[in-house]
């Protein structure tokens, strides 16, 4: 037999315990403790500075409240599943501590608007900390990057050699990402930062409440401007995961190419112990593990997007029972991404190793210079197509032929085209291939360099 | 300082304590513990039975094993973070039962092929286990059905009032539906209840081990023919996972239907106080709580089916540590099916009470006998496309002048079309016109009739 | 035996026809080709002013592209299979019609940058014709609004009665989520309109170019700092699938509601033949099918999302093939969004009208006056949960009298509880209800009015 | 203004264009005219058959919609916009056709159960030409497997190199997959060859039609026994888009593997000009087109089942206008399917070849062969745990001293363990690795064998 719940008055017989324990949300939502207990003491203090309840009773309440959250982070408070929701459960607790005042505390409020103000002073802290992790991911690839400005790697399309790079610039490719997506939590952060409190059940409240005070206590930019729209709006919470999926796209994206590069057959970098494991029964084995859980977990936060889209879709208006569903996915998209960034920094900064000698090898060893035999003959008047087309013909003859593009004599060159000079070898070079890049945004080292000074000054 | 790894002699330094944390999967493997030991004593049997090892190290191991269980039964066995893994957890316990025996456990055998043979073995357990949840489902919509053949409920398309139906009829479809789901986790099953043991890590092993013997003591139905498959297939859990995510849609349409029948418009229904819940401040609300939270964990399912499609997108063979994200999201839909049967079950069983009288005037107080007006004078031989449009014109003059079809004098019918007579009033009563429709399959009486005949001889 | 592609002189071989039929993305890119013209031009523009081509052979690039313009759209040219995809198409014939110069044109340039700076550009169009939308769409909410502060309708949570409400406050919901995709839009807008235009095949190029003069040409804000991140960045389009997956949520949400309110049980509007259809075989019916397939169609736009992130997962830099594939995703949601856009418009302003007097009666005959009760006694000095459970057992004894708030005489308020006055008949009338929520953002009259006001300011 | 509909007559205004236009489907449900036609005949006969039609009746039923197929056939019959859809618009030329005995057609029947005729009949059409793709890929692959029992080809898990395979088993893994594939399809097409017609609007007909004779003049399996059942279930398309999504999961696995296989960096095979593309701007490049498009589109499948999930998520019974948004993505996946098959055949047929002497240095040269050295120490009797740590540490000398483990000598390798005899030598080389694995469905060369034998059986 269960207890009799907070809301029972109506009800003459008590829940079924299966039923009671398919509702009860406390299992996780104890997670908001402490954001409940902030919005709680917020809402007190507004109710006093509004003469709904007295000061003393504000007063009570704030410290009753504290007292709560002293218990539970020392331990001594542990909601049990009859506790239904971590709301119910601080409020009950409360009156256990200061008494008949506590029932003061749910005047000119409903769980609705409660539960929402929770889920979003929860969400704009795990935001926050989340971008901090996003600088700390950055700055290890910046530190990286400003090393090897002069590491030569090359560079795919189609996973096909196309033309060699600045390693620099290989690893600004993602740190920009990582801005973007820093920049994104910053647009996601001004639509969660509003404050639903005082939409009451659905339609605002009887009570001379003033939303802007609590707002301005718990640091909301904003307030809702419709209490329907307050209680039943969950578009921050998919905006965000759809945020944490883009994180998660960037991070499986540099764990493929990790991996690609630790294997046997690229050899770029070499795994470092603390952040590979090894095999149950392949003693040779080291395992890029954490960049293969990364690009796993990756279906989970897209997961648990599709998730909330599919609670939502639908829903008439306004507060659903479908809505406290809302919060398992969140919490675990942040957990993991989370996670998976501080596991990816830690690989890129102490787990793998690049490996010069390796790289330069590769970048020498390939047709990656041909663009640049074309444009060599446009930037002589050939038309741009025709000397493609030109160069698309030596390439063939010099497979044939067994030899790569530097192995051609100059007649050979200058049978293939009379514009062809001397310094063609320097053009087709490596280095002079990714510096000659030097456009704007290009792996010319110049611009590499100022784009890490750039980088530099933007991640501060 | 994290412990030395099973894995990690040909390792200098240990895991970076941050990366040993995310690699771990004990929190939530030990899901799989009992399976683990079931595998591995059966793995011990066969290396005994092929003389890979002796029959005494055989029986010590299995006995070993059989202690673990029972420790971890009786709680005393509780293996933390360190343990990376169940499956290291379980056979560094075994050495320290057993002694040096227990490191011949592994002859033979890989992680991969092992956490593929628990995986299969948990996930058929709980198939099984789901398809007697739908049972039981499947039981209480049948014997609501069998008490309401005769009571009569509006039958919708666009949610507006198409065909009066036979409540029964309305419920055995539902039961169809859980029907198909059951018959589809037998399909499912066939493609779970397949050995991967014995494909070791990727390639087979050098041993000479029988892998049907494994898969008898095991009862698995077949045994993967490639050990690259066998290891790196994960088919059975998307597989699943969409099964399981049908059987959310269903519930989920059940469930929308529970909650407009129980709305102050519908009123077709009586949420009873054991199954439905208040609100923290509108004493008055009765809350469809259960099937509005089946509704929305829909959502979750399908996000697991997701997750699960994209941690196997593109993944190269064999095993990849991607894999490793398979549990967590069979665990979850696992639960949640299982406890959305049980409360939809609970639900239908004790926790709504249909309306009878209220039903009875629904059906009576609209045009949803249309369709049989046009049905009478087609089977009168008019063009059913003509006699169609007739009524729509007859619907149309009704609905202006304020009255129902029941309502239209003989002159009136006659006046529309000669071939109406006397007959026309008794055509277009509900129940007659519930009656009427004794096509197979239909919602007439006698139909639906032995409709619940069939359905209680599927059941058994 | 298809024809010789652009790019084939290295092959010996021609592709395969059905290789070829698999690659091509004319079908359906042609749909960018005035934003290639457009993005061309600028490019060739670029060329002549940085002096890589001379100002002859620019003019001559500009005049081609703008021919073919004017071709495409009177019909005359209509590329076939053979063109690959529509950036050779256009090349193709800018051969034709200006000779060798054609040949010119992609210099400095490669398809990666290219079909990357016709996305956006497309894209951003679309966003802003969709914002456009939007206001069409939250003006005709507004009017309607506008014209109904005073008319009430029941409003829910859990679909159950809840509180009465303003049916202008009601509709200002579904404005403020409108409001929410408008500025949303404006966010993704930001991180579309970026010009990756230079950023080459993936490296930058070794040509003298100019990005931001094309940039400036094209009226983008910003360029791309990263070569690589410029061609392979797809977060622009996960981005918008993400604001349009959100805005089919709000329109499903309302379709869902006007779904309701046209049956035969709510019946809170009534369809207009001018947005409803019938059905093939019931003459009577008259069907929702704009909310119906607007709710339907919100599942597309979510597949479109899910695609387009697991297009993109754990690709390595930079372009792969793989990206050809958001295209027909964009298009799709584009068009979907648009069109349900529109039909929900249509619908709200000429395809159903509100029944105030059903409206009245429906607000009157329940006990969603009840949390106004509990307020009244909160409000002269009980305890909130206090009072909550005494009107809990006021309304479980009407219920079982079969009486509602309004009928119990003062006597039987005055037992319940001696605070009840006269004034408690007032407190409890649905206009009273309603007005009485004067909370900011809540459905008070005289909040719902300066609502309006801002939202008339806001969305002008 | 559009032209009245057929189920227009209770309606007094016409239906808006742009909405008349957002509810068509001719667009796309054209797709299932001759489906429709052939349901319609089946229908007309029945009809005929049962007497509710005159034989005579049937005839010209039947023979109408004949010239309707032929009309269709050879383009003469092409419906525009204002049919709404594929259904009305074949009723409407048949009535042109042969006079009023058309309108007869639609007696007992409602377009509820016919579309979802056509759908079936359709589907099950698809599904057939899928498993036949199905076996023509497995075809090419045993083909090369046939002649590849010998090539050795280094095997991975983690992408690191792990045990050496026969190229022969690493492709059979993937003929493995595609059987269960076609198996699973034989499973859904049991759920999709039942016959909703006659299940009439949702509640059956008032007319003695004879379900089964249709059914069996359609071969369908079965019939639906719940008509409410019937119209709303889309259980089988969820059914097939999630087998669909299953191909495309395995596609793409193959598809990355080839991708790596075609890097300068595996150069395991060589893709031939037949079925590789070359960039724009990149003379050298032979990109491998075919499986980066196959993996992208992997996506879409995965979006088309997550777009089924969501519309049918939460809909009442029965049938809702949301189910029309079933088509397209049905037969986007079918194409998808189709063409994804068909171009991995031909890329594995004749667009590839394998490289074996790259293959024979790659599987020579790494520690692949160090499982070997455990289990021959385990063999001898050393408890594979131990055995698993002194090799681990022998791979730890190996490459701190640059050697291979083909390179130590005897002597090196008595010191380790004294159980170690010339015979190591043989047991680690490649091909005895290979050979050794010959446990059932391992990579042994007589467990491949066996394995070709067994899969030609199977795929006759």
């Amino acid at each position: 037999m269960t207890e009799k719940q907070t809301w029972s008055q109506r009800f003459e017989t008590a829940l079924h315990p299966a039923i009671a324990r398919f509702n009860a949300s406390i299992s996780f939502d104890i997670e908001l403790i402490e954001y409940d207990i902030t919005g709680s003491q917020a809402h007190a203090q507004m109710l006093a500075h509004t003469g709904i309840i007295s000061s003393e009773e504000g007063e009570k309440l704030v410290t009753g409240l504290e007292q709560i959250r002293q218990e539970y982070r020392e331990g001594k408070f542990q909601p049990g599943i009859d506790a239904e929701d971590v709301h119910f459960a601080v409020e009950k607790r409360l009156t256990e501590i200061i008494g008949d005042v506590g029932k003061k505390l749910h005047t000119a409020r409903s769980r609705n608007d409660q539960v929402g103000t929770d889920t979003r002073l929860y969400l704009r802290d795990k935001i926050q900390q989340i971008r901090q992790y996003l600088r700390e991911f950055q700055k290890v690839l910046l530190d990286i990057a400003e090393n090897n400005v002069e590491t030569l790697i090359p560079g795919y399309t189609h996973l096909q050699r196309a033309q060699p790079l600045s390693l620099a610039h290989h690893l600004l490719a993602y740190l920009q990402m990582a801005q973007r997506d820093w920049e994104r939590l910053g647009d996601v952060y001004k639509r969660v930062n509003i404050s639903p409190l005082g939409c009451g059940a659905l339609a605002g409240t009887t009570f001379p409440i003033d939303r802007h005070y609590t707002a301005k206590l718990l640091h909301f930019d904003d307030i809702y401007a419709n209490s329907l729209d307050g209680v039943s709006d969950r578009d921050f919470a998919i905006e965000f995961l759809c945020a944490a999926s883009m994180i998660m796209v960037h991070l499986s994206r540099l764990s493929e190419e990790v991996i690609l590069w630790a294997s046997e057959e690229f050899r770029f970098v070499t795994l470092k112990d603390s952040c590979a494991t090894g095999s149950s029964i392949m003693p040779q084995k080291k395992n890029p593990d954490v960049p293969e859980l990364v690009r796993g977990k990756t279906g989970r936060v897209f997961g648990h997007l599709q998730a909330m889209l599919v609670i939502m879709k639908g829903l008439p208006l306004a507060y659903n029972k479908d809505l406290q569903e809302d919060k398992e996915g969140i919490f675990d998209a942040v957990n993991t991404v989370k996670a998976c960034l501080e596991a990816m920094t830690i690989l890129m900064q102490e787990g793998l190793e690049f490996r010069p000698q390796r790289l330069a090898e590769a970048v020498a060893e390939d047709f990656s210079n041909a663009t640049d035999v074309a444009d060599y003959l446009a930037a002589r008047g050939v038309p741009f197509r025709e000397a493609y087309n030109i160069v698309g013909k030596v390439v063939k003859t010099s497979i044939a032929a067994g030899k790569l593009l530097k192995d051609l004599t100059l007649q050979e060159w200058q049978q293939i085209h009379p514009a062809f000079a001397e310094d063609i070898y320097e053009a087709i070079s490596p280095r002079q291939v990714v510096a000659a890049r030097n456009s704007y945004g290009g792996t010319g080292f110049e611009q590499v360099k100022q784009a890490l000074i750039a980088a530099r000054t933007q991640i501060v």
